[in-house]
């Protein structure tokens, strides 16, 4: 059994996707980060950066493993079930690429333009147009890559887990400053209707029940 | 041999610091960031997201492989040398938790913390505030887990090549806005002052040479 601590965020719906995807049994613990249940001190034992999301493997080989960031979740999870992430060879690197991709820019410069357009306290409009900018480049990246392949590393990976949830909140968020009804992006279009239908997509991205 | 794009970033570093720690043989090309030499259609074959590093390991197993991102290019030299990152257990996901950790934290933030200080071009204090709180709290955390260990994932990994070049970094462009000088880090200090002796990191954080 899997412990999933996770919030209705793009990075907790990564691993809640992944843990779907792989059929693994998890139970969820919501960590409701609208009021600071990230800093709890036993939380801050599991998550050390005080941040959703993080899982605790009870039966991880060598006794149980607590771990956070996604990016290595996804990773462990996929070298533990042998799935969606090949164990060598270029293909393997493929898939690291565009999850370390997705680590440095598209969560970090999506959720920053979220934040200014959202969330900032005071409107300020260098912030907005510098990170709405930064997300247009980076779906650009994403357009062009996948006007070459079907998924981001060729084959349905983790690394498309990793930034379809992303995607998916940034239409809910930022949609309009994206342009993104009318934008030129044909292939992230038709990436983004193809994993929506997914079972395992479908069903993590509804987690947690709140 | 190795070809490494690079440029004289803490990104870049991160790649020259392993080449060196690992003892590989490797060339660089410099891509002038400051010249926009990064969007030359010759290097985006290499690098679809227009960014330094990237790499082309042109012994790799099944074929030359080209590979950006820093932190997919760490796993691959440790994987294809088998050093600074465990095989398995949970000593292998320590390593890849901190080094997720410096991909979607660490860089981004201390990042924009350094544009909005140095090179915004207008004044924006919500983004100096912002960026440069993230980074404090950032450092608070590094300096948390190395109270508990020696380094980043307890041995020293590829999670610490990634994350020295950015405080060093740090440490010249926003140490005033830090209160680096007075900060009560002292672990991180000790980490900082072991790392910058290592003979590897040393000549790793000098190139390219410009």
């Amino acid at each position: 059994m899997i412990t999933l601590y996770t919030w209705s965020t793009p990075n907790g719906r990564k691993v809640s996707v992944a843990l779907e995807e792989m059929e693994l049994a998890y139970e969820v613990k919501t960590i409701n980060i609208g009021k600071g249940e990230q800093f709890d001190p036993a939380f801050l034992k599991v998550a050390p950066n005080n941040r959703i999301p993080a899982i605790v493997d009870h039966d991880a080989v060598g006794g149980p493993l607590s771990l956070f960031e996604s990016g290595a979740i996804l990773t462990y999870l996929a070298e533990k079930t042998g799935k969606f992430l090949p164990a060598s060879g270029h293909a393997r690197y493929r898939v690291l690429e565009w999850l370390n991709w997705q680590m440095g820019g598209v969560g970090p410069m999506f959720g920053q333009a979220n934040h200014f357009v959202n969330y900032a306290p005071e409107r300020v409009p260098y912030g907005i147009t510098r990170y709405v900018n930064e997300t247009k480049r980076l779906l650009g990246v994403l357009d062009r890559r996948l006007a070459e392949v079907d998924c981001l590393a060729g084959d349905y990976s983790i690394a498309d887990m990793m930034t379809y949830p992303w995607v998916a909140s940034s239409l809910g968020g930022i949609a309009d400053e994206l342009g993104y009804a009318d934008a030129d992006l044909p292939n992230v279009k038709r990436w983004m209707a193809v994993l929506a239908v997914r079972p395992g997509v479908q069903r993590g991205m509804v987690v947690p029940i709140i």
